[in-house]
């Protein structure tokens, strides 16, 4: 149970590149790091493209107006000067600045809280990770949703054997807000996502369902892929190549099969971000829709909804509960839980605690990276003619189970 | 509006071959059959592999006792002696003795009326259906699900574009029931289903996809296959090489892409009979398990909950209605709908009315072969190590669509 | 599990009085009578106000022309002539005529099926009461929802104790399909409804809530009402003094509370018939909306959900099973089993098997009685300003709980 | 659409009486007000009744050690020697305090922002209302429910006529977590509030219904109860007189209805917080435990789901929505509008900016003040053996849709 008490020394001097006022996402990282006061506090950013709305923005959210940076070079270049410098940076601009700016904080002494996906290609995380080690720096990813509690509860109760043998995998994030191409043309945080030079190889992909992945790892993190199929689509002829919709069917080391559908043509679609890991026992559904439930299906029981924050839920899953049984949370609590681990592995870092490092469950560099290597194995199949590829992993970074 | 009032002239004289005590389908077709007796009457029946048992339960639901026979040879036999004798009969004994029962009913000079899957191979179909056709005769197939009447609303939403142009389908038909293999030893039914010699070449694909796959041609009859893969799994071994899950995936001709999920070891699941269509503008989503709502979404408006019986409606879904608002409809009006059409097609065949015949939608012998087709189709891919493989047809089966 | 076999040696000869071809109800009751037609077969009827109509509904749907009659009393005179005429007679009429009907149908030495409410006054069925005692004869009510065997789950559950004590009850049975008077003016169904001379001495209290007052003590038969007070209203003004809208609160022997509304102004309302009952450990939820589900909320543990027809159910309650797993049954099952105990109760009272009535659980005339004294004591209270008032009940009629 | 943007010229000085460690509100009211950290900023707290305690926990949430008082008085008191002193407090503690402590703070020149129910008495809300207006100062009330901004889409559909004429009022707020005195003995912060010395004359008609009942003042501005009837009971005893389950019904000044149920003993309950309002031509439905979503039911047309944060939301709900389409908002979201308008009445309010004040929709001391007065009417109501009472009300008070 979180109430908001410290769980670091002090918190950490935090800023940001992008996140500023066009934008959605950066919110979601001031919502998450900034919930407590007591693991971040925003001390500089480098907001905007436009470096006069970037400060006037850094401001109105209470950033003093001399650590507004025009760009993340000057930012990165004059914190390092300051004694109360800067400790930690996220990066939430277009996919195709990250791997520049992670490297430029990195080499600046900085951690990193970094948007998904997080590069273009598995090579530049491999190489971002070894720099990250070599700098003694923490470099996290902000899969958002997957700091939701109950996806603890799924993996404590898939480890603790309560659903069987896993034996089939669903995964589907989908929505329809790019059911046509109005978006492309006149909105800029959907504009780039189109267009290969900035969103990479990949539009809902990468977009959508590097998220759902990541989950599906968290949740089963002993289930490793042994082959795929991805079939990819472009509804919107004008998004070509990049996908607005894909299938993809999976083979698991175990023998287990999965599904993902990934699409931003769903028409229609609010509901559509769910998981259902089958076992050979029961099975357990849930829906991003329905933050707070969780749905466990025995085979020839009633149908269960466990609800969040009650004690009958696993100790690992109420470690994140904040609000108390009746009382609603959401994304907010799910991106508060991901910053606070974040800010928790940084400070072990700092401190050398490799305890806490070697057993917090969190996005990290891994997970960043296998979520590229996710995109870069769809792609290949669907590139093949929507063949059927044997997945190709880092085993360094299967690590998402080390806890376990 | 349907409230028993005769369609036909006279109630059909109705035997059945199976369907007798220990099944659990037979009851479901009476049901169908006799909702008002103005369609259909039962006057005998080959209830049961064992006479004895068979005499007794025939007489039990109150067929006579002579007229209840040991097999469906003697009742062919007998019965054609009567100048009152069968008209119609409807096989429900496992897959493997259908395509031998029904060549003996048309020969016998009976309409027929069979559960799916109809026959193991197409073949078997297309020779039956030219004998059907030499000898005047009907025969339909009970996709018991496919009577639901918000199907229909869902064909007249398409075919006046409420949705847009189709661009994605959705199918899933598994549940959970066989997720071990206790029935497979000692319950009547489920034994046969896992044995290829009485199953034919397939499980779950022929039990329970071939009911969603119509279902899927009624609502979008414009809509054909072009190409397909499935990958199909025996998770209890000693199924194999008979699948207990399967996944298909589809490119249809206009470039619609679709998904289909069958299962029986999607354990704990009790709603898994679903269809999504996903159009350029909207999507349709519909439920088995929730048999009188139906979910209309269009992006960027309120979500729509359709319930069935209310005067919002289109005209063909609401001739089906018979309870009114408020009172629930199931899976037995479903069956009512369905005999009652196959009673207007047997009539309308005796009659030589054939403008009925061009019009009436309901699932004939095209929709039999149909079925079948997928399977082949289904299984040679799955064959080919879960390949593509370009969707073959029969232009002639193609008819669900035949009245728009 | 019932499939259609016979429970009685052979079906009743059985006729209706209305249920023609304007109203809604007589098909619900020929479903619910004819659907194994095994309990009851339709040999007569005085089908409608107007005889030529009635003919020609009743030859529709199979009865003979000769039998279909212009009026109840012929129908009764003619049939008392007959060897084969009628055994029992279904009342499907408007209320003001039940009473009448019912009387001349037990003088012709009928059994009799009566629609709700029974009769205006509970002197009305006290004394026909004592003349189908003096007939030996039966009185069933069609309380036409009370037939879903969830509510004989619940029966078993509150009996068992897994509620814990009942300390509240929660009772709707609400619709807005008469918001506006536009019914009141041109549909026949509906006129009568609000006209006192017809109806009664309410609309709502008795066309609805009758229904779900049954329903309550079905499921908790040791409940009985202390002291209630109802207050009504009516929002079209025209109908007053009958009430569109009602709410009454309840005081039970036991100390427990209780609450009901009912209404047909509930604008827009869809799901408006529930129970909810709780106890000092848990609670049962019904929704007529979802007839296949039951939820189940122990505090403290998951909400489950139960479904129709599984293993886990109560034996009481699976014994009215038909369809089988993931098969969704509705309205017309409930129907069916109302009137297939009606079959078995009419047919034990011809053979002298007290033993059977003494146990067999279905809405007889003690259940109608309970039902205009409800009624009875909300309008008394209502007209006293919406007073408190002691609940004044028969002893002799508290009997749905006899099997207990 | 909000962002974090500060809204006011600097985050207000805001500290804290109670909200600490042991109970669950205090955390709630901080995720209010730091949301953005430009509306509040916590600078000192007297959080706990044990000093030492209270001082742990004021620097674990990052108060400096010094403005961590043993209590309010001394806070008061050394806060107003600062030039940096508060300028705001929050009395988030058991509710027999709130009247000293909100009369000390506002005598030490301090805005209040109060936990509800208020006071004992609306005499004592009255002679406070006199202080604060005295002193120039804001008195807020944190129903923390009300902040949803769905409630405000409810608002505006209501005035526009959206639902006709209102004709019927359904509040409800229970649950079942005291469902057995376990908690009464043992939690701290359940033991006081079943204790008439420190909850006043009320249990769950002022722990819950007060929320449920500010609400639909908010949704409703315009409809005056003109007479209600309460009854109460103490299923635990131990509880008595408090109650731990009441009914009321209402009667609207307009002849609308309402009922209100409100319970701490509905067991298994955790859905229980809900509103519907039906009106002449349609019904508006919102249930707390799905906080993103609104039932729209227009009679005679499909049922609409509004979805939080979707462009057809009235322009007055989509003000306050923060996190974008498919994320969900839950609790948090709630309390952060709700303290963002403290923050803007408050500097308005400083400013003598009389219009913000007089147009801002926000639970004022107004507000407060008839949550107090509910809560008099139906004790009144109750101790007269639960007889109808005519409503008093304050006719100053009724500012709730000041700005309609």
């Amino acid at each position: 149970m979180l109430n908001g008490e410290k769980k670091i020394a002090r918190p950490l001097r935090w800023g940001m590149v992008g996140g500023g006022r066009l934008g959605q996402v950066g919110y979601k990282h001031r919502i998450g790091a900034l919930r407590d006061n007591t693991a971040f506090q925003l001390v500089a950013g480098a907001f905007d493209i436009d470096p006069a709305r970037g400060k006037d923005f850094g401001v109105n959210i209470g950033v003093s107006e001399k650590r507004c940076y025009p760009n993340y070079e000057t930012m990165f270049a004059e914190e390092a000067k300051r004694k109360d410098g800067l400790e930690v940076v996220s990066i939430a601009t277009p996919n195709g600045t990250h791997y520049e700016i992670c490297k430029a904080a990195l080499h600046a002494g900085l951690h990193v809280i970094c948007e998904k996906p997080l590069f273009f290609t598995s090579d530049e995380v491999v190489e971002i990770k070894a720099l990250a080690e070599e700098k003694g720096k923490i470099v996290g990813v902000t899969y958002g949703f997957s700091g939701n509690q109950l996806l603890l509860q799924m993996r404590a109760m898939v480890e603790k054997g309560e659903i069987g043998d896993i034996r089939v995998v669903e995964l589907q994030y989908t929505h329809g807000f790019n059911a046509t191409d109005d978006g492309d043309k006149v909105n800029a945080a959907q504009k780039w996502r189109v267009d290969p030079k900035i969103a990479g190889p990949s539009y809902v992909l990468g977009d959508l369902s590097t998220h759902t992945y990541y989950m599906s790892q968290l949740i089963m993190p002993q289930m490793k892929i042994k082959k795929l199929l991805c079939d990819r689509q472009s509804f919107i002829g004008s998004r070509a190549p990049l996908e607005d919709n894909a299938y993809v069917l999976m083979h698991y080391e175990n023998g287990a099969v999965g599904r993902l559908w990934t699409s931003s043509i769903d028409a229609g679609c609010m509901d559509g971000h769910r998981i259902r890991i089958v076992g050979s026992k029961a099975s357990l559904e849930w829906w991003d829709s329905k933050p707070n439930e969780l749905r466990y299906e025995v085979q020839g029981q009633p149908i269960q909804t466990l609800i969040r924050s009650m004690p009958y839920l696993d100790e690992s899953c109420n470690a994140d509960e904040r609000l108390g049984a009746l009382h609603q949370e959401g994304l907010s609590e799910s991106w508060s839980n991901i910053y606070l681990k974040f800010a928790i592995a940084i400070d072990a870092k700092m401190r050398g605690d490799q305890e806490t490092l070697d057993t917090l469950v969190y996005p990290d560099i891994n997970a960043g990276l296998e979520g590229v290597r996710w995109i870069e194995n769809c792609v290949r199949s669907a590139d093949q003619g929507s063949a059927w590829v044997d997945f190709e992993s880092n085993k360094e970074a299967a690590l998402v189970g080390k806890t376990l």
